[in-house]
């Protein structure tokens, strides 16, 4: 596909005046921009500046708001609840896990549930946030209904991401970020683009069969747990996703299952929602509350080094760590610059337009 | 396969005789039986029962500790790490989890990562005995490398199985608990004895190929993480598993990795362990510290009750909310008794004979 290449000084700007030109405070408009690019940094087109555009009609339609009085509402010592006023989930979602963070601090472990919040980017950003305070860190989100369970003909979950973020010594640490679909939403989009069959297993059409139509999803269909169907553990995937529904939405008074809010702002709300806005799970637990910090780092380097070291199947293709793939990219896009697709820049400069911002 | 049926009292008294014979105490013994015996009547056959000789050759190889010293080596207020001093994971697990309820209950959520332990039978029953202290349960353990992750030929991981439990009001509770594989090693023994293909997507033989034959992992192949390949998201189930090795064993200075203890006796142990024993993690958070109970569980009724009843794609197959299975089986057990299939009959009357118990 046509694209042309941006330094992240461009997107940063750029996206940073977008943000403020919604209303956004100096400070909160630096903390999306950080969490939106991050994506496009780490390789994941789908959740970047792609979806700028999305944020801002959101905003548009009242759905999202843009100077939040992000607050706690219930703690303990190891926990919190966090109500993000509707503010971007890309701020709220940096808070919530700043109160992670500090409450590691104080008893070891901080876990807090997020109520009244929005799309909040990559779960992986929110997790690595956690490691230079040698924690490891966790970050989930539920979302708009795409995934239909086991057995089931109706969408009931989100792609539900995780995230996890574990520190290391002289290796590069283990961070894996990934939908409990076998498919992300993104990957049936790149081969809708394409005219491209899906692979058997990622999608089931409106009477709950399986298909390769990549346009199935959008035709009533659903995407499919990870595991794909029963014989290979789709119920895990299934379970996977009620978990992180659960922690970030029941848990916080938010939406869940097929309540959550809907990212695109023409889709309208779900009828009857039992809660607040979309949910959000975050948690940091410190190193040293379990063992010493560097010898756990010490096992740390032996294990990574192990995995990456593992006998490959193909000499060509060596074994990856969770976190690798997205590591290539950051290293790649941060010296080189970051590729948008053409149809995404032309995305972007009528949004700019509309602020009168220059791409 | 052929099979008698036994009372879960039969089975209670015979288990509670042969841990007291090989020396445990009546505490332990009794714990001991009430966590391997969870198995057998919520329908997970090849934990139960079924590995009770396994467990007296590990005693009788000096892998088990019959008496063990279980303390905490190391806490903070919301954290633990717990030495089980060799002893039956099915005791030490439950000594963990008692020690996270309680931590949970002064700051609100409580983790307690494990070191020198064994098998603890399954990790739902751990995750469960929070539930009623209105708090969510978790439970994972590391086990002997069993599973080769994306693009390695070599087993690193064991199915690294990962419990989540969760309250609820008036509906069924939702107790998560699976393998981080595709399909665990029971699944496949049951295969084996019935001589029957294993699904494309299970294992791998000893070159890293796909394969169907149910005996490939006895001849050096191995389990495949949950997802399968990498196009329906094996580096998921490879890191989901990672996250439990790290947890239950790095996190506590237990063997992880290719370095975790074999379950049978008769496998030498891997050199140069880096750790003592094998690892668990296990968790509780109490739900009023996020919000109050009863309002968290009303929502959880509302949650379980619209997945349950979400349409079906074959009307004569419900859609099912985790551990509904389970439950099932529950009820019909403890009602019409276990059934043993005659293999594991003998296998307990040979033991019996050893230590002069009847079963």
């Amino acid at each position: 596909m046509p694209e042309q290449i941006f330094s992240y000084n461009q997107l940063y700007q750029f996206t940073k005046n977008i943000f403020s030109a919604i209303g956004c405070s100096e400070e909160h408009a630096t903390t999306a921009t950080k969490a939106l690019l991050a994506a496009d940094v780490r390789g994941i087109d789908s959740h970047g500046v792609a979806r700028l555009s999305g944020y801002v009609r959101l905003w548009e339609a009242k759905r999202v708001n843009a100077t939040p009085n992000i607050r706690i509402i219930h703690e303990s010592p190891s926990t919190a609840v966090v109500d993000g006023d509707a503010g971007l989930g890309l701020v709220v979602a940096v808070y919530a896990m700043n109160i992670a963070i500090e409450k590691a601090k104080q008893c070891g472990t901080g876990w807090v549930s997020v109520q009244n919040s929005n799309h909040f980017g990559i779960a992986g950003y929110h997790a690595m946030m956690a490691l230079q305070h040698d924690m490891i860190g966790m970050a989930m989100t539920n979302a708009s209904a795409l995934m239909a369970p086991t057995f089931s003909k109706e969408r009931m979950l989100g792609t539900n991401p995780i995230a996890v973020a574990i520190p290391a010594g002289n290796e590069e640490p283990f961070i894996a970020d990934f939908a409990t679909t076998t498919a992300a939403n993104g990957k049936l989009e790149i081969l809708q683009r394409k005219h491209a069959d899906a692979p058997v297993g990622w999608i089931q059409d409106e009477e709950g069969n399986a298909t390769t139509d990549a346009h199935a999803l959008k035709n009533k269909g659903a995407l499919l747990p990870l595991g794909s169907d029963s014989e290979h553990g789709s119920h895990k995937g299934y379970a996977l996703g009620s978990i992180v529904d659960i922690f970030s939405a029941v848990l916080s008074g938010a939406n869940y299952g097929p309540w959550a809010n809907p990212f695109p702002a023409y889709v309208p709300m779900p009828q009857n929602q039992p809660g607040k806005g979309l949910g959000h799970f975050l948690g940091a637990m410190c190193i040293d509350a379990f063992r010493p910090a560097d010898e756990f780092k010490k096992d740390m380097d032996q294990w990574l080094h192990r995995f990456r070291n593992a006998t490959p199947i193909d000499a060509a293709q060596k074994v990856l760590v969770p976190g690798d793939p997205e590591r290539l990219f950051e290293k790649e896009r941060m010296e080189h610059g970051i590729p948008i697709v053409d149809s995404v820049v032309e995305d972007l400069t009528k949004l700019g337009q509309k602020f009168n911002i220059n791409l």
